[in-house]
């Protein structure tokens, strides 16, 4: 991975330069937006002006969640005389969230106030009677035993498998986790077998506690990514370096065709021609909790790679980076939280497909969501009303073009559809889509990574490392 | 009913001298408030300007969708020429509760985004911007064949059992019921036996049709409750007439005991000590469909004249009248509804209790709904910011007082807590309950009923008529 192993835009206190990638341009702008920022060399206490051209964060200023590296020592010595809860591996990708400020204004794991307006609401009134987006509950789960541990703790450390402590909840407040009704109202279905469900909710505890997030060390996952980790801040540093006057998010969780590319160029061409002088396309693919059967994240980062490195997209206007977010499967209620949060990263366009975060239904014979209802719900969706919806164009391979195009009603004899089943059942046999469906490079990490999977005995590899 | 036979408020054209009663009372008031009013003679061109004193309804002006008196017979004729469709009877109560305003701004049956929007948000967003609250979709089932009859036509006609055209739909938009979405997302489970869903969504059609409903003639029900069946305008034309400066709503599908009246005078009292002049009581029963074991409507109204004969409340204050929505036992999502329609009658402030349209879980030994979630959900809800929340203060018999007082948590010996059930179990047994629990002319109507009960063979009689 050669092409991206020169991106590091992890260091918070100074900007460092950066080669030419696919991933990261450094331009030479002036820096006028950032000398309105105000830094003190720690990220806790960075507070974050708006920089004229972007997107101004949910509720006004980013939440960022780290104690202030001065204070670190001490507050994981206070860490270890609080009672302890220890985290899920999907817990901690929230605790990454919220530090990083994609759930702004957040401040910390729900109360029952901000769980109750999510889930009836997909919404949360701020104290100044504005409204920000919110549609899927940001919780932590107790058992009766954690709970009885904490007592009377206005405060609790929430720790890693090895106790280590990763960050401090404080004024906290204990609720009812009534499974049921978090499921019916977030999904719009209580089906057995919806994957976040099996994985994080039916084995959790009773209870949610909610409070106030400090996070002692940014949460690493030492897999060779953190680099492409860039949070919400680091992302409007990097917009605001290109002078992007226009960042139009694109999320995906699949490994990208190149009727994607052709959207995404396209895309950029209509902003040019609306008047935007330099869109950024923010390529961001999901890097939390996936299903079993998609493909997992290293896999997916090496085939982003060796499309982008066959020069369908363009370098000096494409940041890939990934979102650290769990997926729910969830539908047009989880497609709200995917462009909300991308508005806290500096995304004023969103790309929203057919059936974004939609699945099959788990026991029925048909899709979970209505294909149509994910752009709809987010089109109308409270405190969305900033954010440019772009609706996904359809591409499909043109056989008069031996290529992937726009389809065109009028000859619909010309176009192939090629499904992500169809795709997968390709590149499990090993057989080629046609030319021009997807690069060669991208391909053979997708017949590699069926491959790998074959290879292993129950015909699942959790989460293989790519060669 | 003697008390209450003199009220006749249902004719619109002009105002009827009243004589005293419990339900309505003349007061000499100057009209000015009324001659701002642009009144044609028929119900449907009347376009009402807010009165200084009530709050205004969702939208601005109240939404009455009759046709015109002088369009009737022509309307009629265009209705037998349409596609039909047969209401039901929970269907009919959806179309008096749209034709008369309850459900302003809707003009209809919600079309897709409206539906979309009342169950991802409880609130839709108007052309201007601004929000109304929005919380149970008003929709209209039809099946495959109703759809197929259809066919290209923009318009329906909707007929009751007779085949008699009782209004008209127009503009028509046919979509998907996903009735698991809606169940799920409405109730917060999708547990067989929600009385609802087993009477109205479980064996409709797996359409929905939206569109302007034009009623031809109010809905009447002809059974000796139609004069209590005040719309939205005639209310607020009444608490116009009494010069309220405050207008104080009380949902209810129970009888009323001496806990209730207390809680009702206390709010007077205390909306006296805020410096309002005069506020009213909108003393408001649900009239629509109810669960088979909720005592029925007929039996509820004779309760709450006994009750009012008896002096607990002052009839120069109260105004009742019947609500006519169906119910939907969905606790927090519902209760937004039963306020939502009270500011559309000129209500503006809400008494809301301990779980407002909950009912017991109907596979588990629990309540559906938390307790508080719905007056939380209520005091959060979009669209409703202008209706002042009034959290039911608990009242319980006193033995101290041998009567029922706010419980006082100091000495909670001296109280005795007597449940609906406990209420309905010793009524059925013909048994006291304590002095002072409820006037003993509506205990014995409670009695009575339960007495009908017992006589009839199978234990339920659906709906019969009071002595």
């Amino acid at each position: 991975m050669a092409a991206i192993s020169s991106l590091s835009l992890k260091t918070p206190t100074k900007i460092q330069s950066l080669t030419k990638t696919h991933y990261a341009i450094p331009l030479n702008l002036p820096f006028s937006c950032r000398s309105k920022s105000k830094r003190t060399g720690s990220i806790g206490s960075r507070i974050r002006i708006r920089c004229g051209l972007l997107i101004e964060p949910d509720g006004g200023k980013l939440v960022e969640l780290f104690v202030e590296e001065s204070q670190r020592e001490l507050k994981r010595e206070d860490a270890l005389k609080l009672p302890k809860i220890k985290l899920t591996k999907i817990d901690l990708e929230w605790v990454h969230v919220l530090s990083e400020g994609w759930a702004s204004p957040l401040k910390g794991f729900m109360r029952e106030d901000e769980f109750l307006q999510t889930l009836h609401f997909n919404s949360i009134r701020l104290e100044d009677g504005s409204v920000v987006n919110m549609s899927v509950p940001i919780v932590l789960a107790i058992d009766d035993s954690q709970k009885n541990l904490i007592g009377g703790s206005s405060s609790v450390a929430l720790v890693d498998d090895e106790n280590t402590p990763i960050a401090i909840l404080s004024d906290i407040e204990i609720y009812k986790h009534n499974k049921e009704e978090r499921i019916a109202r977030t999904w719009g279905t209580t089906a057995p077998g919806l994957p976040y469900v099996d994985e994080a909710i039916t084995h959790s505890g009773n209870w949610l506690i909610g409070g106030d997030l400090k996070v002692i060390d940014p949460v690493k996952y030492n897999d060779g990514l953190d680099r492409f980790r860039l949070s919400p801040a680091e992302l409007r540093d990097e917009f605001t370096r290109r002078n992007a006057d226009a960042v139009f998010a694109f999320q995906l969780r699949n490994p990208v065709h190149n009727g994607h590319a052709l959207l995404m160029t396209d895309t950029r061409r209509r902003l040019l021609e609306m008047g935007y002088k330099n869109p950024v396309l923010l390529l961001h693919p999901l890097g939390g909790y996936t299903k079993a059967d998609d493909v997992p994240l290293h896999w997916r980062m090496k085939q982003h790679e060796k499309v982008l490195e066959d020069g369908v997209l363009d370098p000096e206007t494409t940041v890939v980076s990934i979102f650290p977010s769990p997926m729910h499967y969830a539908g047009p209620t989880e497609v709200q939280w995917h462009a909300k949060a991308r508005i806290n990263a500096g995304a004023n366009f969103y790309i929203v497909g057919r059936d974004p975060a939609g699945m099959s239904h788990p026991l029925e014979k048909r899709d979970l969501y209505d294909a149509d209802h994910g752009k709809k719900v987010l089109s109308m969706a409270p405190g969305l009303e900033r954010l440019n919806i772009l609706p996904f164009r359809v591409a499909a391979y043109d056989k008069t073009k031996n290529g992937m195009a726009f389809f065109d009603p009028s000859r619909p004899q010309d176009f192939i559809f090629i499904s992500g089943t169809k795709m997968r059942t390709l590149a499990k046999n090993n057989e080629n889509p046609p030319d021009g469906f997807m690069c060669p490079g991208g391909w053979k990490v997708l017949v590699e990574y069926y491959d790998s999977l074959a290879a292993a005995e129950n015909g699942r590899v959790a989460e293989p490392v790519p060669s």
